[in-house]
This record gives structure tokens, C-alpha cells and sequence, in this order.
């Protein structure tokens, strides 16, 4: 761990031939934003790509121009303005452009269509984050190291874990934990208006308080205004803790929930806790290339209603949060989603399965981990150990 | 400080009546953006805001709707679906209504102007920004607990910088000390594509690289990636290393930078540190209502090379930054710029004033502060020590 990771010229070259073969009728996609930017470039510097249909990609980058000529194997010209945008790169009056329709500003899009006069835009999101959600061996070394920071800052909450400590304060445990191992300090959404700090930590009933976030569960936060996750809340004796955290290195997530406690729990709570470690293990052992993301979410459901959590598995009746898990990559909200959607499980894919069990004014049980499929079973990248650990 | 903060009712019906004061020939406006929505509404919870011109502004919740209800004075509405949006609201076909098209993604702007069909959009961004540009009492405490905070994350550096510790070390430091007091974890960039750790803390020649952030200084970053801040960078004695931090309090900023070093600097760095406070402090002198950006990047310009440091004030020729100082608030990069725009300073503006002289290969010195604008003389709300502080 702990370095600056390049990336070799042909994974950048083979990302870029795979949105190519998937161009359809476009005939080529210009790609602003900053993740994809990465994704096709392997450089964080600003700027946007083109790629046309067949030939070579070009990186145009504003800031840093020496940065992104140093670290992207792509060809780096300056953007020096948009005006020229068309002429420079020879895009054809009237082409067919990919554009991250989901994601671009309206003003953005608006100023590039003027300079691209006579082009048609076509979203091409879909596809760009449906091939990302497939990794290469590069991406998925990376999600391993991401794995093993997120288990590392699990680790270190038994060492601070004290009754009458807030929440937040644990909360900078983990995260300090973390960023001295390289997390970037922010986790990405493609999600409009989605933001988390490195991941949520709460105890007891404030675990099961809902918010904005799309996830099962939610927290009070530290502000009203980002009011998600870690709190002011004393941590007390016999109540669970949930902690929730995204590793991110060099780019690349794995997720990871674990629950801990000053105590014991009281044994209903450790009953749906193993019960969400059955659901896990159900569909761990479904997540098969073929398989749909509706199939997996059913089998959860259907595991968790025959333990007799129905209503609890996700949230409670009318706040179910309708999902099981979801891919992680450059972002945290990749597919596949194991909801109801038609995302279909192929080897290579790195996703977060998080059954938990939600108690409303009590608290939240369960876990998450990171899953690497293959051509057989998946292999679980996270490996904390799974029961609740009582200090 | 550490407490969740409830917007009194009156703020929000003022900044609410400020807006439909300028709505000019706008029927209403429709906010979808998170912060704008926190800052009309006083809830970060997600939904959009109906404000017409004239009359009652209401908060249409999605999630969580019971929080919004709770936390906001408006009355507030579930949104179940947009189809019904313009009926429920009684928006009259052919309004021109205010939209925030500078952050709206495309398809969020498709989706809403379909269910808002025979309307017509106009950017209110500007509007919004340059009203939120002045702050309220209110306003102004949160964000002298901001730099509260601030100034304890500077205050535990000499606690613990020491000769061979990684950038990233000191930094999480820094971040735990603001994160246990309150800071929400997040810097919020109006501007695409930008994201922000807490704040970036480089050492030597490491904060003089450029990077893809809008800012003076740069530096390497943990991953490619994320590639701003903090690195993986040892740091020596007798370099300068820069600490550069946002608090961040119930959603309000305070922007403060400081320079510590393992023994004493080489000379020319120190005169070269001496020279940014003199220009802090001119520029500070004329921070005065009826002056404009430009009119205080020009005072720091001419100081800088009447200093004889034309070449290092903000970055070096062909690569500075153009401005020595921004608005904060509830983004970081709020206006006034102080840079080439024609921004006015009014009373009771929060404005960071970032004078820096980057040395590239070498390192970077300076200061950075953040000011209230009063009826006379400004306020400087950040207070650690100006000198370079050795340990």
C-alpha cells in the first residue's frame, strides 16, 4: 500500500477499445466528467476526453497540462478553449456524440453543444458505468488494498471503543486509521447531491434514523445541513454500534459493516444479527455469473422473511430501502444493484452485500462486505471477522 | 460548538423574501440543488423548493420527509413523484421559472421541464449565489465557530509534526481534531469536478505542484486519482509546510492557512512569508464596502511586486492562480472573487484572503485568513499566530 499507482498503457488501451465495441450508432463520445475522466485517462487532472469510435483517444487537459502528460498513457493536448473544440479533435458537423447526460451541468452541456454545433448529443452514461462495473485484474488489485484499509480501520475501533464516547469521536478513529493508509478522503456518488464523509458510524437508535442518503440506514450527523452518519451521540453500554466505512485507494472501493458493543446486546438483537449473517451467506453463494440483480435482491428477501425479519431486513415496512447490495468502484453507487433491476452478475464484478436489520428507537444489526465474483463462487475481498465484537 | 443548529423561522423567511425580491420577470423558482435547498429551506434532506414571487415557498420532501418536516420551517410536502409536480403547485403553463442550470445535471433539467411543460427556464444561479454572498447573524456565528475549529486543527500541528512522518499522518491529525468537533466531513465546491479532503497539507516542493483544484497550490495527493493535498511525501527540517484547512460548522466555512517548519527556513523563504503578510494585510486594509475583486486583486498584485515578489504571488508566471481571495459559506467557493470580476463588497461577507508565494521546486509560504466585511473595518475571524511557528 501507501504509493501513487499508475496505470499501465494497456488497461487505459483496453477500457478505451471496450467503449468503442459498444458504440453503436455514435460515432465517437466526448467525457467531462471528472470520474470518467479517470476512468479512460488514468489521471485525476481536469480536462475531458474523445474518443472517437475507431482510432485514438485524445486527452485535452486544462490544469495541471504537465501532471496529466506525466501520468495518463493517452496522447495530452492543452484545452486551451472550447472554441476551437471541434476543429481541433475534427469531429464531422452533424456526428452522433456519447456525453455523461446524467452527470453533466445543463450549463456545461450547453456550452459544449454550441461549440459542437450541428452534433447530436446521446447519453451515454449507461454504458460507460456498465462497463466499469466489470473489472480488470489492475482495478480489482486496487479494491483489494481498499479491502484491506477498511478491514484495518475496522480494527481499530476496539482499541478506542469507551462508554460515553461520541460517536464523531470514533467515527475520526477509523477515518484517521484510513487516510494514514492513503483513503483519498472523500467517497465518490454519481448520485446528483450525494455526499458522505468516509463512511457512518452510529450507535443505537440513532443508527436506525432515516435520512436523505440512498441506504438502509441513516444517522443524525453533525449538521443539519450534511445529515448523515456519526453524530454527537454518547456511545452507551449494551447497545449496538454500527460501523460502516468505504477503503478507497488509489480510486477503488470496498465497503465493509461491522457491528460492535460495550456489552452485551440484548439477545433479540444478536438473534437478527446472526439471522443477517444467514442472509449474506444465502446470497453470497447466489452471486453467479447469470444471475439478475431482482433474483439476488428476491433471495434476501425471501431468506430474511423465512427467519421471520420481513420486517426489518432493509427497514421497516413503507422505509425498506430496496436493495441488498450494489457494485463499488471509482464510485460507491456502481451497478450491478441487487434491487429490482435487470443488472446482470458477470465474473469480475466487485459488490457490496449489506443485509442489515433495522430496529426503529433500538438500533441496526448486520453486516456488509465486498464480494469479487468469478466464474464460480465469489470471493469475499473484506475479512473482518463477522460476529459482533464486544469489548 | 457541537450541537446541531435549527434555523430560527425568521431566517429562512428573510433569505426567502431577499429572493423573490429579485426575482425580476420570474413567475417562481424551483430549487433542486442540496445546498441551495439547505440554505432556503434549513434542512439538508432531500426534495426540491417551490419559491414564486410572490407568497408561500414550500419544501417538497423525499427523503426523509419526516425529518424535512421537523428540521425545516417551511411547510413541507412529500414528493411521491414529479408528474404531478406543476398541478400541485399550481404553476401556471408559460411561467418563467428560475432554475440553478449552472449544477442541474442535463437529465435532472430534461425531466423536471417535461413535467413543466410550457415553461420556461432561467439560470437564477448567480442570483442565488450573490445573495447568499451576504450573511446573516446568524450566519456569521456559525461561522466564527467554523474558524473556531479551524484554528484548533492548526493548533495540533506542533503537537504533532515531527522530521520522517508522512504528509498524510499530520494531515489526518488535523482532520480528527476539526472531525471531533463538529466538521461535517466535507468541503462543498460549487464548481464541477471539484472535491476537496478537508484541506491539504503539503510539505516543500510537494505544495508547489500544481494540481487540477482551483487554488494557489496544489500538491501530489494520495492517488492519481484524487490527486490534491496530502501525500505520501516523509517530511524534513527546514522546509516550510503548508497547512491549509476549511472548518466547516453546521454547514458554514472558515478558510485558514498557516505555515509550521522542523527548524528554522532558508532566509528567502522567511522574508518571502513576511512579504504575504504585509500583502494580507494591505489587502485586509481595503477590504472595505464599495471596493471590488478586481479592484483588491490589483492592491495584492501591486504589493506582491512592490514586495519585489511579482514572480512567486500566487504561483509563478504562466502559472498563477488569478485571485488572492473567494467567499466562503456553505461552498468554498462562494463570491466575492477577489480576482478579475467586477464582485462588489457589501457588509457582512465572509471572504478568505490567500495571499501565497509558491517557489516551484522549493515550497510554498504565506497565509491565509478569513474576514468579515463590516460598515468600517473588517473582521479577521480566524486567529491562529501569522508568524511561521518552528517547532
Amino acid at each position: 500500500m501507501m504509493e501513487m499507482v499508475l496505470h499501465p498503457r494497456f488497461e487505459i488501451e483496453s477500457r478505451i477499445k471496450r467503449l468503442q465495441s459498444r458504440m453503436g450508432d455514435l460515432d465517437g463520445a466526448v467525457i467531462l466528467d471528472s470520474v470518467d475522466v479517470a476512468y479512460f485517462a488514468g489521471t485525476g487532472q481536469e480536462g475531458l476526453i474523445y474518443i472517437p469510435r475507431d482510432g485514438q483517444a485524445v486527452m485535452m487537459a486544462r490544469k495541471s497540462l504537465s501532471r496529466a502528460a506525466m501520468e495518463s498513457p493517452l496522447p495530452v493536448r492543452p484545452l486551451r478553449s472550447l472554441k476551437d473544440l471541434r476543429s481541433e479533435l475534427r469531429i464531422q458537423p452533424g456526428s452522433a456524440l456519447g456525453l455523461e447526460l446524467d452527470v453533466i451541468p445543463f450549463n456545461h452541456y450547453t456550452r459544449l453543444m454550441r461549440v459542437l454545433d450541428g452534433c447530436k448529443a446521446v447519453d451515454v452514461s449507461e454504458t460507460i458505468r456498465h462497463l466499469r462495473s466489470v473489472k480488470s485484474e489492475f482495478e480489482i488489485g486496487l479494491t483489494r488494498q481498499a479491502a484491506n484499509m477498511v478491514d484495518a480501520g475496522l480494527a481499530c475501533v476496539p482499541d478506542h471503543l469507551t462508554e460515553g464516547m461520541r460517536e464523531i469521536e470514533l467515527s475520526s478513529w477509523v477515518e484517521k486509521t484510513m487516510r494514514d493508509l492513503g483513503h483519498q478522503g472523500a467517497i465518490r456518488f454519481r448520485r446528483y447531491n450525494h455526499f458522505l464523509p468516509l463512511g457512518h458510524l452510529m450507535a443505537g437508535e440513532n443508527a436506525a434514523i432515516a435520512s436523505y442518503v440512498a441506504s438502509p440506514t441513516g444517522g443524525q450527523g453533525v449538521s443539519l445541513l450534511q445529515p448523515q452518519g456519526a453524530g454527537f451521540r454518547r456511545i452507551g453500554r449494551n447497545e449496538p454500534v454500527l460501523v460502516d466505512f468505504a477503503g478507497v485507494y488509489n480510486g477503488y472501493t470496498a465497503d465493509e459493516t461491522r457491528i460492535f458493543s460495550i456489552g452485551p446486546l440484548p439477545r433479540h438483537l444478536e438473534e437478527a444479527h446472526a439471522a443477517a449473517l444467514q442472509v449474506e451467506e444465502v446470497v453470497a453463494s447466489q452471486l453467479l455469473s447469470g444471475r439478475t440483480g431482482r433474483e439476488l435482491f428476491d433471495i434476501a428477501e425471501s431468506e430474511g422473511a423465512r427467519l421471520g425479519y420481513g420486517d426489518h431486513l432493509g427497514g421497516p415496512p413503507g422505509s425498506k430501502c430496496g436493495f441488498v447490495g450494489h457494485g463499488v468502484g471509482l464510485e460507491i453507487d456502481e451497478p450491478p444493484v441487487l434491487g429490482p433491476t435487470d443488472h446482470r452478475i458477470v465474473p469480475g464484478m466487485t459488490i457490496a452485500v449489506e443485509p442489515k436489520m433495522i430496529f426503529p428507537a433500538t438500533g441496526v444489526v448486520g453486516i456488509e462486505d465486498t464480494f469479487l465474483t468469478t466464474e464460480g463462487r465469489p470471493i469475499r475481498l473484506t475479512g473482518f471477522q463477522s460476529e459482533i465484537w464486544q469489548v
